[in-house]
């Protein structure tokens, strides 16, 4: 079992998701987006969005965090922006010494679809479908957090297998 | 009386200062650069930049954060990385209930040596002379927090005046 955090940081509106993974089966436990306002000051949307992570893995108990990594045709000052919200995202996972783990939008795509390429919609689709979701995912954000959650979800199996093996190898070894 | 914890923001390196400036007098309380190696785990990196600048609040109880801002000509992939950095800091920030204030380089320069075009080598004299320094502040990063703890410092006691002088207004007015 592998309960996953997935998260699409913005300053303005940062989506999450948390996927839990049983054998082959996924479900997903929580969705939604943290919105702060424009005209709010920045220390208190990152106040804002920092506590409501923590708030979430306090209550999930996620095994790891899975983040939707920027695209860099973006612009500097986008960056910086999306740059800052990720930063506190992170920090809240180090605090609960959780590690995060990036990827990027075509990695997203891949995992869920089977293609880099694939359209937002046909991403939505296939969320709905994989989480047995009995509408599509809504808003965009929490969509992609949970797309991101499930990359993650997926890939981790492969990586504890990876990992006993080594550990294994190390004890022969030893 | 203000006391200003200025802030060069950065993954790797965080500069920072603290400035007194009482009358016209200001004077450094501290100076330094909290480094993370580039080995470190990104968790672990923004929790020890995050946590050092919470204990730099607790220890001056500055009256204000000053964060030098980024030049916007460097790249997405840069920006990205400082804003990290520098989302931590501005959290900290809102958690003690401290504002932060951004200067551009140029802001810094202009109100370190009275032109936005000087060298780095003149903003390092200038510190050095303003707040009678034995010797050049050093690293670069440390005299970079001091100078937007300086401009800061030299912007507040305006500012202030300018609120006092609203406040009277509106004492007048009501």
């Amino acid at each position: 079992m592998v309960k996953v955090l997935g998260i699409d940081p913005g300053l303005a509106n940062t989506g999450y998701g948390v996927v839990q993974r049983r054998g082959g089966r996924l479900a997903a436990l929580d969705g939604g987006v943290i919105e702060t306002p424009a005209d709010m000051a920045v220390e208190r949307r990152l106040v804002r969005i920092h506590q409501r992570i923590a708030d979430l893995v306090l209550e999930h108990e996620p095994d790891a965090v899975a983040l939707e990594e920027l695209y860099f045709g973006q612009n500097a000052r986008s960056a910086f922006a999306v740059g800052q919200a990720r930063g506190v995202v992170v920090l809240a996972a180090g605090q609960h010494g959780l590690t995060t783990h990036g990827y990027t939008p075509q990695q997203v795509k891949s995992a869920v679809c089977g293609t880099g390429r694939a359209e937002k919609d046909q991403v939505q689709r296939m969320v709905q479908a994989l989480l047995s979701l009995a509408e599509l995912p809504r808003p965009d954000h929490a969509a992609d957090a949970l797309a991101v959650a499930i990359c993650h979800a997926n890939h981790a199996p492969l990586t504890a297998a990876v990992a006993a093996r080594r550990q294994a190898g190390r004890a022969v070894a030893g």
